[in-house]
């Protein structure tokens, strides 16, 4: 008896930790990390502000598990992409091209995620993200060149390169709303392809 | 006499500045900005702390001048490299290594420049400075289309998309100390002169 309590408080933690991480979700892909308050979370999530500070002992430690969470998923996304059946280059347009549509579909969420200025221990959790997304799309790029689907060239350089020209233009700092998505994705999306597909890279 | 007296008074005001201007720039080349510490500063200028906070009312005071200062002078560099004669690609080759050479010379300060996270109120010039960069590559790209020079692009979109890359991939957060500085540069204008002289960009 006591045990099946137990199993039933779990499952109802459980459910409120979703309902607090669900609740984050859309008020930081409503404005971002710096203006959501822990109050609001707890209005949106149905619970008392002090339920709230049970599950998370800080707003901190609240978004460093919300970016935890977030940005594995969108790895995961990518990752599945990457590994789809083609040529180098066609795999790594996918990675790409889901990345993209991913971040303008959710166009504050990907800023909060990838450029919106946040405290030191999400900016380190940050640095790891954008370096897992860089790793993979340079295993793509190093098993194109090792089978002569792609022109020798420094794997990590353009995969860092492509990332971060894909993260600027299209999530910021400096990105602007664009007008036609998948206008925008297919021209970001060119220009890094012309640079992983250019035929001398200078040795 | 007392006119030549306050004259005095103001050219020593500004060498004092100068000092203390010098001194952050040689600390935050050391280790970038969060951890230099206002007693440092005062010490490497040969000034009192006291001397100091009337100067520079805060830390972040300073830091908010000392990157002015910096980034305008950074900005003025590529401006020049961007006017000198020859075609649009040439001239943003040219701005592209500029930017690229001074970056590697000072690696701790272009990161403490571009990519270090700081306070709310020197992140806000940082974007600012980030978007001169891209538009007065921007301007050269579209002077490109307009004669014919380059081909039909979004000037904007590949602007940022070139920032971008080149911010990432020499400065970071991803970027790595590279061993063979100008092999790098000469690999990430590569890859963006592929994006930016290709030949079918989608309409």
């Amino acid at each position: 008896m006591a045990y099946r309590e137990t199993e039933r408080g779990k499952a109802r933690k459980e459910k409120t930790r979703q309902q607090i991480l669900q609740a984050t979700a859309e008020l930081v892909d409503a404005s971002g990390f710096r203006l959501v308050q822990m109050a609001q979370i707890a209005e949106r999530a149905g619970i008392a502000a002090g339920t709230l500070y049970r599950y998370f002992a800080s707003k901190e430690a609240l978004f460093a598990d919300y970016f935890r969470r977030a940005t594995e998923q969108e790895v995961r996304q990518v990752a599945a992409a990457l590994q789809e059946p083609g040529q180098s280059s066609e795999r790594v347009e996918a990675g790409l091209r889901v990345f993209a549509r991913r971040a303008l579909l959710k166009p504050r969420t990907a800023w909060a995620l990838i450029a919106e200025p946040v405290d030191p221990a999400v900016d380190e959790q940050r640095l790891r993200y954008r370096q897992r997304y860089a790793r993979l799309f340079e295993q793509v790029i190093s098993f194109g060149i090792d089978h002569g689907e792609l022109p020798h060239q420094d794997a990590r350089l353009t995969s860092t390169a492509m990332v971060g020209a894909l993260a600027e233009a299209l999530v910021g700092p400096l990105a602007e709303p664009p007008a036609q998505n998948e206008t925008t994705i297919d021209h970001i999306i060119a220009f890094c392809l012309a640079g992983l597909t250019r035929k001398e890279y200078p040795q």
